[in-house]
């Protein structure tokens, strides 16, 4: 069989956007301002998990979320309504993920807007929430200090053999949607062993964003997360 | 209801990429190579279609194939072995579209093998073979003279106005597959109207790359094109 000339494009592309990811850590570490990146399938309950993990943190630390979606603002809408805490739209127009540059761009969207009205002040934690794909978003390195998805019971226990990326970029899967387990053909502890091997440090928190049951502990995690970010 | 604020990412991505498409564009003239984008959905034919085409005007013009995949290199072997041409594979790593950048390191790439083994020979056309998406794709202008796609039969006559950007920027839509029209509801007709909804000017094609039936239309179609770049 004749050999062809392959060429990988994936390594400049990506190692152009790692740079620019890095250099954005940096800048967030400084102001101490912490970002999570997370991402998921459609329909898999971002929204409803942030609203009840923002409504327990939001007493304790200035929380902002940045809303990406092709074209629709209803998620910030619902965000801001729901929570109280600001909360911008970010349209893709169309693309399937967000690099670097583009959440430096709603990043410094959100500083015009500042805190609770007030120009200038920073928020402790911003929450990304990426394009609803397990694909692409994976591969782009956002500037986050840590990448967290969700995973929804109905969509099944082998999804991290089928998005193996995914699995292995994020630092905390959450199951939501515990709820539907007895009818659902969903085995808890395989897919946990199933993201291990993506993953071996994954921290795996089930929950049912519907009910609150197990919200608490990915609070927990997040405030000690963004403590930690900005040595307090 | 509570208005949030909006940022449209896509602008400055979109914009910045759209200045790197024009910029290939002009290099690509003064070089005389026309570059002709190809896009489908996956399965649609696009490799049997090109090895048709190619071997209708190898003999008149020097051709070049860039296949753009994840990560496989079968679509670029089955070209060379099947027309001899030059083809070489460009890996996008899990991503789904190519953009002006990712195609100048392809023409590069391309620049350095050569014709037939003769380095600094240029060819006249050079095919690209996008990622098969109906979506991304669309939305980078890949800084290809023309824009083509194939659209199979069994892919439904509903295309058009499910995935309007994609039949908007398209200069010539092929609707390959023709053999089974019989066996699916499948109306070319009404098919042909939606996609002169997107856009009045688009050429419709319709061939069947297995048998070879309409592949002259094509073929013709883009022997003129490439004469009429190349002002001869």
């Amino acid at each position: 069989m004749d050999q062809v000339k392959v060429i990988e494009l994936k390594k400049s592309v990506f190692e152009a956007n790692d740079r620019d990811a890095d250099e954005l850590r940096s800048e967030l570490k400084q102001r101490g301002v912490y970002l999570l990146n997370l991402m998921s399938a459609p329909g898999s309950g971002k929204t409803t998990t942030l609203i009840q993990t923002i409504n327990r943190l939001k007493d304790k630390i200035r929380i902002a979320v940045m809303e990406a979606d092709i074209d629709s603002n209803v998620d910030a809408i619902k965000i801001k309504e729901a929570t109280g805490v600001e909360s911008i739209q970010l349209h893709t127009g169309g693309m399937c993920h967000l690099d670097a540059e583009m959440t430096r761009q709603g990043l410094n969207g959100l500083a015009d807007e500042g805190i609770n009205g007030v120009v200038g002040e920073q928020p402790d934690l911003v929450i990304l929430e990426n394009v609803g794909n397990l694909v692409c978003p994976a591969e782009f390195d956002t500037g986050s200090v840590k990448n967290a998805m969700i995973l929804s019971v109905p969509e099944g226990h082998d999804k991290p053999l089928k998005y193996p990326l995914m699995f292995s970029v994020c630092d905390v899967v959450v199951i939501n949607k515990i709820d539907v387990l007895p009818y659902f053909d969903f085995d808890l502890d395989k897919c946990t062993e199933y993201i291990h091997m993506r993953n071996p440090r994954a921290i795996v928190i089930p929950i049912c964003a519907k009910t609150g049951e197990g919200i608490e502990n990915f609070a927990n995690w997040l405030l000690e997360q963004v403590k930690d970010w900005k040595g307090i």
